[in-house]
């Protein structure tokens, strides 16, 4: 038995690849359904393919909502700072700032929570990270 | 940068505990916390303990809800007739039986859907599975 991925459904695909991509991900695979009218990309970190993340984008849209029953997803980064500056420059909220160095989340188009684990625990702190607050829920 | 887990927030633990078990997760890693009051238990198929669920039980009870935006998680396994049929006498509903021997989905006691995926690609049809209809959503 073996995870292969996370689904989550998307309302404009541009929009999410954009989030994705400036998260860090690539995609790796796409499928066009012309006949069920949607379309499947699957994206994963980059040399971490065996675990990917299936966006689904329905071509008639709907609002999908959020609740809590589902929490989040979460990778394990290289440098927590680079990814938080490199969102926030692409206009993505830092729901959470990683103040500690070690933990962060953001939230996808589409109200995914995204947890961020600074790999081998944790940076020294540095603004403007250590001084800034929550944002809204995650 | 790497897939750690998917959390999901479970209103049962034991309820959910034992779902997972019989779908083939085991228990790797558990904390309690008691002045937030809420519960992490990480679980992982055997040998791909990389992938993990977190499941976050808080011991004060809330309704989760669920919402589109999250769609699955999906799992590749040895035989997705045995899997089912190990739910099935557990008293789980196999939303979408394996009809094709190559898919199927079930949902976790707090909505979280499931997809089982044939390793190798199919096992031939096979009844009751053939037959079977499919039950509600997933």
């Amino acid at each position: 038995m073996k995870y292969l991925h996370t689904m989550v459904r998307v309302r404009d695909l541009d929009a999410s690849l954009n989030f994705y991509a400036t998260l860090g991900l690539r995609e790796i695979r796409r499928m066009e359904h012309e006949k069920g009218r949607f379309t499947l990309v699957y994206l994963a970190a980059p040399g971490d393919e065996g675990a990917q993340l299936e966006l689904t984008y329905n071509w008639d849209v709907e609002d999908y909502g959020s609740a809590r029953n589902f929490g989040h997803i979460a990778y394990q980064v290289d440098d927590i700072y680079a990814i938080c500056k490199r969102l926030q420059d692409a206009g993505v909220t830092i729901n959470r700032p990683p103040r500690d160095g070690h933990m962060a989340f953001v939230r996808s188009p589409d109200l995914i929570s995204i947890e961020l684990l600074q790999k081998g625990g944790a940076l020294p702190p540095q603004e403007p990270w250590v001084s800034m607050p929550n944002v809204g829920v995650w």
